[in-house]
């Protein structure tokens, strides 16, 4: 269980809160990227991307020379965000539409992966988690690739999660309106793979590419 | 096509950036949730919200009593971000795998809406915008939901979009590589709708909920 802070109690909707590790854990990994959000000169800014996790650390990695990277490895405080759309929920009236969501809201400080061991499983572990099993099969990173690549961790200590997962709620005098009602469930499916035209001929389909899927459900 | 600032400049890989209200505005669109990130004494704040779009502005709403939207209420500089993730990239090289996407960044201040037409109508371009075709079903808003209601809107002047939509890019050296290679298309697709257990008998499904999809692909 995550203590709570000043900056993670749930405020809105409380019930919805969810300080578990296990929640927390579970979203971040079902997840496929996060955005992460700084301050510079005052100004918020907001950034989409990959990540990976292992433990209660959170990797992200990226170009020594995006300007993203280098604001954020000075260790200023950013707030890291994981959304999944589970369904949308069709209500009789307007007031009680809602979507059912599962989120994660981290608040951290970012470090400088500087240790050549730790840098390389991070982009394991990133790799992975976009596409486990994915690792293995690939040409690793050279020494040229590893020194433009900047990866930064952040702790997993102040993070919360906060969800939606029940059904309609209306009033009940709108219970009897005659508009249908219910929940349209959503998620992220893959499509067809499309093998790169350059592909040798005779090289299989791995399965973790044509079964893939992301969550448990 | 929306003016380059200083801040909506694509600098790494600025030749993903596209600046045209088509692709800002299709994006947009097609997107349900967005991120709103802010600053709160000095820490960045971050919340995943619905939307709606019309012309060059977005609209919010959240409950009166909800921190983040009484915070942003003051017209303080916030950050929206969406992020649509249409494909795993999945090159013979680790350090070329990529994610193809299509994701907007917006800079604006928020204004409260305060004129009850225009707030009447945003509600209505928030629903339409999550389920087309939804508003003309269901009871409309009443006095007291609307007064526990904020609606707030952004200006899309300062906005810019980034997407990644080509194939695999190996290394030349790389591609008689045994690894597979290619796309992994993703999309955010309904499952089988479920009823509310307490819908009148005989109710029939709408076709927008039936036939649900997102964006025009």
């Amino acid at each position: 269980m995550k203590a709570i802070t000043e900056k993670t109690r749930i405020s809105r909707s409380p019930k919805r809160g969810d300080y578990s590790e296990e929640m927390i854990y579970s979203i971040l990994d079902e997840g496929l990227f996060c955005h992460v959000a700084y301050v510079e000169n005052g100004q918020p800014m907001m950034i989409p991307t990959g990540y990976g996790r292992v433990g209660d650390k959170l990797y992200i990695h990226g170009s020594m020379g995006s300007h993203f990277m280098r604001a954020i490895a000075d260790g200023r405080p950013v707030v890291l965000t994981v959304s999944l759309i589970d369904g949308l929920v069709l209500a009789r009236s307007a007031f009680h539409h809602s979507v059912n969501y599962r989120s994660v809201v981290a608040f951290a400080s970012g470090t400088v992966v500087t240790d050549d061991d730790e840098r390389w499983e991070a982009l394991r572990i990133i790799t992975e988690h976009v596409v486990p099993g994915r690792w293995d099969d690939v040409r690793w990173p050279s020494a040229s690739e590893m020194k433009k690549t900047m990866v930064i961790s952040f702790p997993l200590d102040e993070a919360s999660a906060k969800l939606r997962t029940v059904g309609v709620l209306d009033d009940e005098e709108d219970l009897n309106l005659p508009a249908w009602a219910g929940i349209l469930p959503l998620r992220l499916m893959p499509g067809e793979p499309q093998p790169d035209p350059q592909l040798a001929e005779g090289t299989a389909m791995p399965g973790y590419v044509s079964g893939y899927k992301r969550g448990s459900r």
